[in-house]
């Protein structure tokens, strides 16, 4: 984001993200009228207080997009408690988000279990991510061993999904945290929230001063996006790749052709 | 409730409700193997643990009806924080659950909002009740000019309805509690929750610390349950009733016909 009304409740309290009058560095109106172009501008001008400084150590290329899926994962693991050493804590889907919400939580010392339709990507979880265990989510005799055992879930998944068996491994009181939005409502029974207290949240993005936070936990724990460089003029075949799932997480284009792959 | 393991992390917390092996005072195998008959038994054994000690100052039959639904609003208004004074707080649904969520709310010193689809209860809700405003869910601009103006909501319905206008009145972080299980799923919008980082949360009875506090609050702040009591013969008819909603707001079952109609 670039801009908020800096008046409201949530911007007096570091929230700038709920701020009703938000503007997003993507497709918004910015204050002279312009429309803002975010990671597709070459120049961009901001208020100081929506620029995050980025210490020494991290790469740019692969801390661009902490700035958008590494704030939406840390924020909630954060303000739902999920950040406690020892907890257990689910990650549905192994994407540009759920590969960040792995690093960070084991960052933060939980124990993380990675919960996926695809088998194959257990070697990825477990081996390249740290993750500690992997729950195939088709697999009912996994989900009926796990039932009960997870204090919390991000669950970053956009795709729809029944949120039922993610409410079954939850333990009483535990929080089910949903980041991606469906093209469809979900379809959601009630008992587990009656039954075990559990609850159901969301959240997007986070406030600048939280935003810095987790900018600098991340150059304190070498947490970086996995990343894939591309120039502007591969954007269309980018577009493509990523509607297949096919990138490892995320792309990150090189405006001005100045930047060399991360290592 | 009338047993459960004391063992489990639950138990260990003063949160039997939520224990799995929790037996019911109504419909579960008591140890011994009987099933249990709640009030509609004459005479009733439990364990000292599940009795609950009633102050001198309140009446049986208008306190008995505490012990679920007076304990059934109680908790969520604590558990999510719903219970400080001033806090504007939603109530939806005026019967036996909800006029007691009015009523512990007030006591609590908030601010309640009646949420209601029937206007005809308007009157009650504000004056026999005490809520501070109310409103009528069906009419849009009363919704409309409502919008982001609640903290929390204690929703007491369980037929199905629409939880999107809810969770619209609710401020950003605020919590929607959902206390009843309509016979079929919610349609659930997850952009209030992501947007607005809003809440849904359930809850179920309490344990047997909180129920004592309950009624030891009850009693400090003369919260009785509005009742009608009836004698055993007249059960069928009051079923009936219930079914057409019609009893303010709970049948109070004399099954030895030693109580009078409390004042």
């Amino acid at each position: 984001m670039v801009g908020s009304c800096h008046s409201c409740d949530n911007c007096m309290n570091n929230l700038e993200n709920y701020c009703p009058k938000m503007i997003f560095t993507y497709g918004t109106k910015y204050y002279d009228g312009a429309v803002t172009h975010g990671g597709y501008s070459n120049i961009m001008v901001v208020n100081e207080h929506f620029a995050v400084s980025i210490p020494e150590n991290l790469p740019l290329d692969a801390t661009a997009p902490l700035l958008c899926a590494g704030i939406t994962v840390y924020s909630p693991l954060r303000f739902y408690g999920l950040d406690k050493p020892g907890l257990r804590v689910g990650v549905v889907g192994l994407g540009g988000l759920g590969h960040l919400a792995v690093k960070f939580a084991k960052a933060m010392g939980t124990n993380v279990t990675v919960i996926s339709t695809s088998p194959s990507k257990q070697k990825e979880a477990l081996e390249n991510l740290g993750a500690d265990s992997f729950l195939v989510s088709r697999d009912q005799d996994q989900l009926q061993a796990a039932i009960g055992t997870l204090y919390g879930i991000i669950d970053t998944v956009s795709a729809q999904h029944p949120l039922l068996p993610l409410l079954g491994l939850l333990k009483s009181h535990g929080k089910l945290v949903i980041l991606g939005i469906p093209g469809k409502p979900f379809e959601l029974q009630v008992f587990p929230l009656i039954q075990g207290r559990k609850l159901l949240g969301g959240s997007m993005i986070g406030g600048m001063k939280e935003t810095q936070e987790m900018i600098d936990f991340a150059a304190e724990h070498n947490i970086k996006t996995d990343i894939e460089v591309i120039a502007m003029d591969y954007v269309n075949t980018a577009m493509d790749r990523l509607l297949k799932g096919d990138v490892k997480y995320r792309f990150v284009i090189d405006i001005g052709n100045t930047l060399r792959p991360s290592s």
